[in-house]
């Protein structure tokens, strides 16, 4: 089998996993309880903090560990003061987490604006200079597409936001591990990421919040995260989440310039198709976003499926849908090429073999059209 | 060592391990997804949903996972439609999950009332009567305390809600695996669990929700869980989940003989010594709430720690503070008795070796008042 669907989910680093099988079969200890059984659970929890934080450029005391990037989207918008007047301006081609929280938002008297995207996907810092005002509380923008792979100029967008008096944040689920991040650079206020996105386990995550952000917990309860997320710690998948993310952050380069050659061999196998690569040429590494004129995106899923090669045709969330995703229908593509969407997402366990299979597969199943 | 704090967290069970480490390694495909790869975790799905619904009750339609305890406890008092007039009935032992969820909803217009319970830490029928009001939208009454182990009367408390058109929550927490918990026959509207109190792993649990309830999303985003809960399905943590629970479950008539005698054993262990044993005789298995006469219950943790024994001052929420935990203020414990509260909280991984060291170590340590 070819796992090509790495933006929906990846497969779990081995050494993240060592590194929480610890924690999973012997130092079962409640990190929060004094006694010395709980010393070492402490002190992995510290050290995982300090990891994170050194990989994204926060202090350790800025990050929260969620549940994942849906509870930390969640957070970021549901947890800040609102006035009536209030309006968040997000983007059309967010990911559902942040979509569908600002729909239950607005049933709540908070007024949205949804930014379009350029035809590549860009949310352009011009375009939200033209909507923004004084009454913008959030401006809520991803760093990568999860479907289209497109990078947004986030440090511009959060220029912007900062100059009318709004907080910025960014959902990262599809950037962190991926390409770099470092929100003292682009200036966030609040970035979310998902450990399953670069080869940590499911059900793990954090918020970055910048120091001195109004904040309120989403989860009350205990003391846990210093009284800003309660929950017994998952320390398994904390330690795990981190380890991942160091692994990532230091093949990063090396990667990317793998990933970047498969693309390469897998265009190079579709040359004299139909077909349209969506997203611009400042995309995350190995996102591939194509529509094949006059096909059918979920036929064409199939068709790999049946030769072992699993690929997508839009996000995860919105699959089992034969309608074209928020994201393509965004971008304003035409329709005889939406409809044939598929994305292929390569990652850290692909080899230049998958590539090759890939590109002949889709040059078998869409060479009607050559 | 000997770790008596299992009301704080457990130990994972082997089986439940094994049955997680296929979708750890192998099978890491997203359960959304359409391709053939993932038809295994999709099935695990919905079989781990079918045992969970099973041990308690339900319809597999009725349990939603959610990452724990708290989370679950969040969702079912902030999901429900409320008006100005709404009122909430609680109690004043709840774990911090809830009190502190109050205690936000509070600020938000919810009028809450905090009944008082019995010295035994019971919730009567009467007491709830006495408080409700046709304003009453919900009441929340956990099943067992967390620090005392008192087992409330949740079929006569759900009777009086729904006598009043309100609706009933229970945090199960301290409560599924590990006493026989039936939402039909309870007739409760919603009912949280936490995996890792039953030997499960930490960061999942679940909300039961019964059909027809009108609880809106708390985590907004995909559509997994029919819509209701966002966020890639954590497929290895639901798998081990329902193993637990199955595991648990089936060893529960067992297990309760064992930690009844195991008590018995600590109990005669004190004999002649000053101390208050706190809770009623319908209790939750293994869970003792010792206060003794005089001395103070942080000195106690750190002696027993010194003899590698790990218990607690009360839930692991509160520990840090060196003051007497709500729960015993509620229960109206004599001051001189409150101050020196320790819980001892057994589990299946205890034998009868750990319950004699236990009681000579008690008996060392408080001897001094004999």
């Amino acid at each position: 089998m070819i796992y090509a669907d790495n933006a929906a989910t990846t497969k779990l680093d081995p050494a993240a996993l060592d590194a929480m099988m610890v924690y999973l079969k012997d130092d079962y200890s409640n990190p929060s309880q004094p006694y010395s059984f709980s010393r070492q659970s402490k002190k992995a929890l510290r050290e995982s903090r300090e990891i994170i934080a050194n990989v994204i450029g926060a202090a350790p005391e800025e990050i929260y560990f969620t549940s994942g990037g849906s509870e930390s989207d969640n957070w970021a918008l549901k947890g800040l003061p609102y006035t009536e007047k209030s309006q968040i301006i997000t983007s059309m081609i967010e990911h559902h987490a942040i979509l569908n929280t600002c729909k239950e938002m607005e049933k709540h008297g908070i007024h949205l604006v949804y930014l379009r995207p350029e035809i590549d996907g860009t949310i352009t810092a011009d375009n939200l200079e033209s909507e923004i005002n004084n009454n913008t509380s959030l401006v809520s923008i991803m760093t990568v597409n999860n479907e289209i792979g497109t990078v947004q100029p986030v440090s511009e967008l959060a220029e912007v936001a900062h100059k009318h008096g709004a907080l910025f944040h960014t959902d990262a689920v599809q950037a962190v591990g991926h390409i770099p991040v470092n929100v003292k650079e682009t200036g966030v206020d609040m970035l979310s990421a998902s450990a399953h996105k670069f080869n940590g386990p499911r059900g793990i995550g954090f918020l970055y919040i910048k120091k001195g952000t109004p904040l309120s917990p989403f989860i009350n309860g205990g003391a846990q995260e210093k009284h800003m997320r309660a929950g017994t710690e998952n320390v398994a998948s904390i330690v795990a989440m981190a380890e991942a993310l160091r692994i990532n952050a230091e093949l990063m380069e090396e990667n990317e310039a793998k990933l970047i050659r498969f693309e390469k061999i897998i265009e190079d196998g579709l040359k004299g198709i139909d077909y349209i690569r969506n997203g611009g040429s400042d995309h995350s590494p190995g996102v591939m976003s194509l529509s094949f004129r006059g096909m059918d995106g979920e036929a064409l899923l199939h068709r790999m499926d049946l030769m072992n090669i699993c690929i997508s045709t839009g996000s995860a969330c919105t699959s089992g849908r034969t309608t074209v995703s928020h994201v393509i229908d965004a971008i304003g593509l035409e329709d005889i090429y939406a409809k044939g969407t598929i994305r292929i997402s390569l990652g850290r366990y692909n080899d230049e073999e998958d590539a090759v299979v890939i590109a002949k597969a889709l040059r078998k199943i869409t060479g009607v059209n050559v």
